[in-house]
């Protein structure tokens, strides 16, 4: 057996003679390395991401690096990481169908590097949704996305001792599991380090929800629940930069953070991303009414919502092989009904959770240490702050309030009276 | 590396000769083999347990089968839950202190063999309870042993990457975890190959539960909790007969089916076992009133939830030193009553679940594979069933109830009231 050679982060110049030997890719962009074009594009916060294009086509070289990139090699961050990407890459495709994440042509475990189909002329959603762009096909392909991808990971689909196994291997993954422990559920609610926001306008803001005594019960039970629910494979990081577009396509990308955790985690982090783009969406107006485009986004969230209420009552209903609810108790004996009832209760659970999750991602998007484009690039501090003024009393409202809101309906009206300034 | 011998069951007459050499047990009992008196006494549903006599003192081997003892050949079951058994004492005595649990002298993986201390003049729990004997201690020694167990082994304590890694390690008990997903929240509620019940007394009963559909749909969500909240390591199987008792002192013992699960498993096993030896007295009362009995066991039953609660709220307020419920967002700001408020909130859900486990714990133990000594001996098949009957009626509505019930002293009095028969 060849020795794996020790690790050793890529260039856009070494990457032709290190991966010129690689069949997997030179058989799909051409031998000729010489004539490789290659582009360093990772604008993410961890990794390296090339773009290699040859005579015969172009692929995609992600790699990981030993600290975070974010922050430098103060913050060390394992390499296996790039493992669990390949493994949760490999379980989607085979859950939610081939061409909703990149295919795979490559995995190097000890160069932490996977070789990807290279998505053209897709662009990353975020940056779709901060132009004004209405794609057309998001809601259903994301809301089928997580609905198969979440019932199929879980014991309502998978053999008992299978997922087991696998929570077992994703358990590994705990440095990741850490970041989102600590950045998403932790951090935004005291003085922590890392964190930064738009200051000084958001000030007087940030210390009344650091002082609110039932957000952070909230934001720590909902730790509580991220921690130990290890119900279903879930993506771990599903934003609006984990997702790339054309008007026909919709893929999801970058898994690096999975693991086996609650269902409602990547709904809610999902949807929190497009409450999001709609707060920030005055920041992008500018000689450009985004009326329409705020109009769009809630019908989204409606939609997203929908669609996957709706694929996964249908895999509730078709699929259900697995431990849980066992047939036997209802179908088989007549009792379909009670099996709705099961069905009732646990769509119940994943709603009121993943309003919680939504209302924290939202928070830490501008009080912690990642934020998102979506503000950032506002430049008028004042109007940016106004919009993150906004967001964060949303995602205060729906995360103390989730065991009490009954609907998509309520909560975009609220939205609407918070953007129009009704309701402050 | 000595080769590691392959498994053979033990037998009390091979015993001395292959354990002879073993310093851990010659060092304790003596080491002239052939004085060694070996007696086989494993009662319960899976092992071998012997005694071992010697000149010096007494100890105990137990032995896991490669099958379920009480089923036989034809239900294979793994050797490593003795190693499973083993790592779980381990944490258990570091968690809740030496003396809980018996103490270890040797492990052998090959052979699923432990050699463990002998306790004498202890008795299990579950005889004693039978017997009409009032011990002391069990309430405060139990309801404290959960508390600390089930708080030191979760998040609230531990390092998240320490729990994360023990978590895989008994992911892998995952076949008995498969015993008590299918005996427990599945079987009793259908007409399952291995369940029995007296019959014709219950077979009225019997199939009304099996076609309640509340009942059945709380099973299955307290399945579901059971298999996706890994919160802590449980014990696993927490019943009076996994307990030893002398009026001075409390073990507990047997954890093979330990793993992490959720906080309000144990607890509700245990009072589950303290009703059934309440709704059972009445078999046992022949020329001898239990009245004084039924009012102690509920006494106990108050006891040991409140130590419990009382113990968990101690170690929550002094530590609390994991990743949960951090103390820089609540008394490090000055915010302690925040910390109280997650608390309520957390005990809050042990409660439920509790009330749900404990349920299905009643129900399994009447219509299941494994039934309980308490009502097992009682001969009069009427008399019996009249005792179980009230047990599957109480059983029920705690289950069923569990959200909407405050305290255990009116779940008392509704025990008194079926006990007494003036509700049915």
């Amino acid at each position: 057996m060849k020795q794996a050679a020790a690790f050793e982060a890529l260039t856009a110049e070494t990457l032709p003679s290190r991966l010129g030997g690689t069949e997997a890719l030179t058989s799909r962009i051409g031998t000729d390395t010489a004539g490789w074009r290659v582009r360093e594009v990772g604008d993410g916060n961890l990794n390296l991401v090339f773009i290699v294009e040859g005579a015969k086509g172009a692929a995609v070289v992600k790699q990981a690096l030993p600290y975070v990139r974010l922050v430098g090699e103060s913050w060390p961050l394992p390499l296996k990481r790039s493992f669990f990407e390949y493994h949760a890459l490999k379980r989607q495709e085979a859950r939610a169908g081939v061409g909703t994440v990149p295919a795979i042509y490559h995995f190097d475990e000890a160069q932490a590097l996977i070789v990807m189909e290279y998505l053209s002329p897709h662009i990353i959603l975020r940056k779709a949704l901060i132009e004004g762009r209405q794609l057309p096909k998001i809601a259903e392909d994301l809301g089928r996305f997580v609905a198969r991808t979440l019932f199929r990971g879980s014991d309502l689909s998978m053999k008992a001792r299978e997922r087991k196994e696998d929570v077992a291997l994703f358990a590994d993954n705990a440095e990741l599991c850490d970041i989102t422990e600590s950045l998403v559920f932790t951090d935004p609610y005291y003085e922590a380090e890392l964190n930064s926001h738009t200051s000084p306008q958001l000030d007087g803001i940030v210390a009344e929800l650091r002082a609110d005594r039932d957000l952070k019960v909230e934001a720590q039970r909902l730790k509580h629940l991220f921690a130990s629910s290890a119900e279903t494979l879930v993506h771990g990081d599903l934003h609006s930069g984990s997702i790339m577009v054309t008007d026909e396509e919709t893929r999801v990308i970058d898994p690096e953070f999975a693991f086996y955790g609650p269902m409602a985690f990547d709904v809610g982090m999902l949807l929190a991303n497009f409450w999001m783009a709609y707060f920030s969406q005055a920041g992008h107006e500018a000689g450009n009414d985004r009326a329409g485009m705020r109009a769009y986004l809630l019908e989204v969230i409606v939609d997203t919502w929908s669609v996957f209420r709706s694929e996964f009552s249908n895999l509730w209903r078709t699929e259900r092989s697995g431990m849980l609810y066992d047939r036997r108790l209802f179908e088989d004996r007549g009792d379909a009904l009670g099996s709705e009832q099961a069905l009732d209760r646990v769509l119940h659970s994943i709603w009121t959770d993943m309003l919680g999750f939504a209302g924290v991602e939202i928070h830490r998007r501008i009080l912690g240490l990642a934020h998102n484009a979506d503000f950032e690039i506002i430049e008028d501090k004042d109007l940016r702050a106004a919009c993150e003024t906004r967001a964060l009393k949303f995602g205060r409202h729906i995360a103390v309030n989730r065991e009490r809101i009954h609907g998509l309906d309520e909560i975009n009206v609220l939205a609407g009276r918070l953007e129009k300034g009704i309701v402050s």
